[in-house]
């Protein structure tokens, strides 16, 4: 055992296992009041399904043997029998190995919950999440990241996750968000619940992507050192892109606008982390941004998905961004493992077509299976909570909790405002 | 000094440094809000004093020469002339050992705080831990982690503390809140102040719970490994059941529900981490949550005594829970340096004879020394606040702070809408 | 590379930019609930524009060559060409160094951002902070920590940022605060917006300051440990210290007491940390809240300048005195690297007089550069917003953002409650 690695790799561990309930502070701070609860429970959760299902038969469906390049198989059911310290790669123990790529299962399915908030039931959810993982997360673990995987082998690269992780959550959050409809108050501005809350997702996002990215290096060394310049230069490239372009297009920064920039920025860099230098990381945040930015103020609207957090306009998108782009940015001179030089570097359209071809191959199989999925466990499940449920929150319809007790500053309590103004005018005017 | 295990263990020490405050968002956000502060500052504050007793005799109370088996010496006041670059075993210095001890001796008082909010005197609860820290929880570590440790010496295994944190924790929060008394509005359910606090409490616990539980090895090796691998499946496998088991009998999940049995496994893999394979910790995950959710449901109210947050419900019981079934589920396999294997892994009841054993006596050792500390300080320092101010709460009595400026949907903002409503109907009634 | 030293590096650099949101929620929770948006978001951009410059331009012009021992020179623009895995001193690559020291030029402007909160332009502060950092920041840098430096070459001692971060971050604050004038409610207590962020503040900034602290030391040995001791025994003695001064002159304690001494005990003991004993640390915070506390009690409301969350009462004072302390407390039995010992361990009062230098400085230079940058800036952009805004908040004024959307308890809603029940009572009189 390389007990450096170990270390390093099981604190990014533990990082990137912050970051689910971090995303559950992101998205409960940003739906409305009556939706917290659920929204945060809904991602927090996850924690607790996608561990047991890895144990049990997550970990060797992704890396366990191969059938035909598509998936593993399950010799040991939750794990009995595996030789935990075991030594992988780079004086890996194969336990640290499987508790690093477990939370990459974990944090995946929590992405998409974004899209669909304030209306899926949690039932269907809870379904729903444990045959996405079989059906669509082991394999798409196996194809990119498994020694016979078919999109490795086609020689398309993803430092950490691009396709796995934030294409995957993208497209399945497109495809639950047009088969869930709209939320009845689709196109009213949200009030969030709680900018704070927003800020502190981001930044637990933020500090546990460097276990997620630095850590896909698998070592302590010179490329996980690269992926954390990257990730930190592309991050802050994310976040003042957006905040610049809200000065330009509103007048003025907007806290939302920073934290989501700052994210697009993280979500961009992911598949190129290890592949890039400082100015590449720089391109990608800004082309992240852009990419992002544009799809979720103009075509969002005309598309008319209720994509409710931007799950897909945010990782979809800057993931989509990052595949592809990583085929102009990547050179051997950061990481000499890759196959190809990108574009920029002089390797020519080599590379830049494979991560085409890999980002559209992950779009088409991610849409066809989360299609069939969803139209078969909707016939046993139903999807979306009754439009009362929905108008009064999922927080009472589907936990019978409240966030907090506190009187919210809505138009009912301005209707009573103005009720006590109106009544107590006339009766004054009565007595005149 | 060895580089890579005085790293891990460092910032596994930070690590559980962080649990601290987690434990008093996770408290905070779980009593009403007038009681917020008063109960975020009881957790806080004994980081201050329980880090300058440890360094002024704790360290050396517990670790250094030996009473009996039962208890240290001071030889160095505030740790002057030690040498804290010494080493220890598996290369690690003096001081770095001394820290991640310490951050033991925050937390533990720290856990039996939720037994006793919204009606003890912070001036006792102050002295109580003063002398509590001395009186028993320097015994306790002697008595387990010391090398001429009583229970050590029976053949008693503790992995990371089951007998030392959890089981002495629970016990004197009911033996505390036996004393104290029922809250006025005991019986009635709490109006939580704020759900996300109580989710942040749950995820910061559980990631300083790594520094716990793998840092409990004391070096970064396949011991630490399979800790933190059993910490992940107990701690999953907690919150799945309790929410199983709301599923059922409340007909939904609960975002307090999840929280409570995320705790409860964590609790409860504690006294087994480096000591059980991962289908054992599923079983530990599985027991915990079925003793905590029992005790808490059915036992409690019929004991009546006013335990608010289950501090003993949670720790004590999973705590028990988990250092008795260590005798069931510890293996060689996993730990060679037990001393017995566990009856379900060849070894016979004696091992689980000792936990049983080492359980009674923690349990009987932490009782009476608690009686009769609260029984004698209580006649110097009254222990519990006013009635006027227990129901003002203590957020203003104690500290004359309000955790905000918001108003709360209460009784007195309904009744005042009532009184709107009805005023303005008797007067319109008058009119016609 | 020293791969242990390396990722040790590596997660420091990740808790210290963990600092920088944990500051944007300490002043957001200590802020009134109009600005916390603003206060949040101005702290929070800075880690975009901070890592942008330091990249671009910053980096090098702290540590490339020199100028006259004041300030180096950018020869790879946006690092270009600059050998990231070069190794330097303990076997660290250049990049870690990077990232490490990139973290202070992040968290160094947060800081002052505390004293001009509620009233400050946005637009000013961004451009105040991209020209203080480099002619205020990078030369303070390059004057301490190169090794060409002017105050390191005089043997003038800071072991992590006692001159460069907090004295510097303080003398900025009070020069931007008395430029700006009064905040309309000066001399009011603020209402502050939530006391759970204040906590959540006060933690992350301890748990970062880890590896603010012990980072410093650049590698994983006993130098890091001793700071990570001294840095937990400075930090609990100011907590217990401020919340006993609060005992003894309020009444009671109070939780942004307690938060305040555990900042003033950081802050003391950062240049100092791998200098002095577990002893000195001791003293170093007892008197960095000493200072502090009379500074902001007594003579703050003299000198009459509206330091709002007291970012000079606290950095400043603390770091002036924790600069000066170093002088006296430091021993070459901790670390053999200090040119003399200090004044308590028979050094003589040479170093005690390089510390009284460096301080003095230190504060002549910051606040000189400061009042000529904000002299001119001044003239340029406008640095205070409208009184109408400032009376609305700056959420609302500056982003038109609302931190929430709930009912205050203010003056507006009791007035409103005294008019329901004046006017019932007159119109039921009229009734009679």
């Amino acid at each position: 055992m390389n007990t450096a690695n170990t270390a390093f790799i099981l604190i990014a561990s533990i990082l990137v296992l912050f970051m689910t309930p971090g995303l559950a502070f992101f998205y409960g701070g940003l739906v409305s009041r009556r939706n917290v609860v659920n929204t945060m429970l809904s991602v927090f959760f996850i924690c607790g399904i996608a561990i047991l299902m890895w144990v049990a038969v997550g970990y060797e469906l992704s890396f366990h043997s191969d059938i035909g390049g598509f998936i593993g198989t399950v010799q040991h059911f939750f794990l009995a029998q595996v030789k935990l310290d075991k030594t992988l790669a780079n004086g890996l123990p194969t336990g640290v190995y499987l508790l690093f790529q477990m939370m990459f299962a974990i944090i995946t399915p929590a992405l998409f919950v974004g899209a669909v908030v304030g209306r899926i039931r949690f039932k269907f959810l809870l379904w729903f999440i444990i045959l996405w993982s079989i059906l669509v997360y082991y394999p798409m673990v196996h194809m990119v990241w498994s020694a016979n995987g078919l999109l490795a082998n086609l020689g398309i690269i993803d430092f950490a996750g691009g396709t796995v992780v934030h294409i995957n959550a993208g497209i399945t959050a497109f495809v639950l968000s047009a088969f869930l409809g709209r939320r009845h108050n689709y196109g009213q501005a949200i009030q969030h619940y709680n900018l704070p809350w927003v800020l502190l997702g981001t930044t637990i996002l933020w500090i546990g992507w460097y276990g997620f990215n630095a850590g896909s290096a698998l070592a302590i060394n010179s490329v996980a050192l690269q992926a954390a310049l990257t990730t930190t230069v592309a991050t802050a490239t994310g976040m003042i892109a957006w905040m610049t372009v809200d000065i330009f297009m509103l007048g003025r920064p907007t806290l939302v606008g920073v934290c989501t920039g700052t994210l697009c920025g993280l979500v961009g860099i992911t598949p190129a982390a290890g592949y890039v230098t400082l100015t590449g990381a720089f391109w990608i945040g800004i082309l992240a941004v852009a990419a992002s930015y544009t799809f979720i103020t103009v075509l969002k609207p005309r598309i008319g998905v209720d994509d409710a957090l931007d799950a897909f306009g945010c990782h979809g998108v800057s993931g989509i961004m990052g595949s592809i782009v990583t085929g102009l940015f990547a050179t051997k001179s950061v990481n000499a493992k890759i196959p190809e030089n990108g574009l920029f570097y002089g390797g020519g359209f080599k590379l830049l077509g494979m991560q085409l071809l890999g980002t559209v191959l992950t779009i088409i199989f991610v849409a066809v299976m989360c299609v069939v999925l969803i139209s078969l466990l909707r016939l046993v499940v139903p999807m979306r909570v009754a439009a009362a449920e929905e108008d009064l929150g999922l927080d009472q319809g589907e936990h019978g909790e409240s966030v907090d007790y506190l009187v919210k500053n809505d138009r009912d309590f301005r209707n009573y405002r103005a009720e006590f103004k109106g009544q107590m005018a006339r009766l004054q005017h009565h007595h005149k």
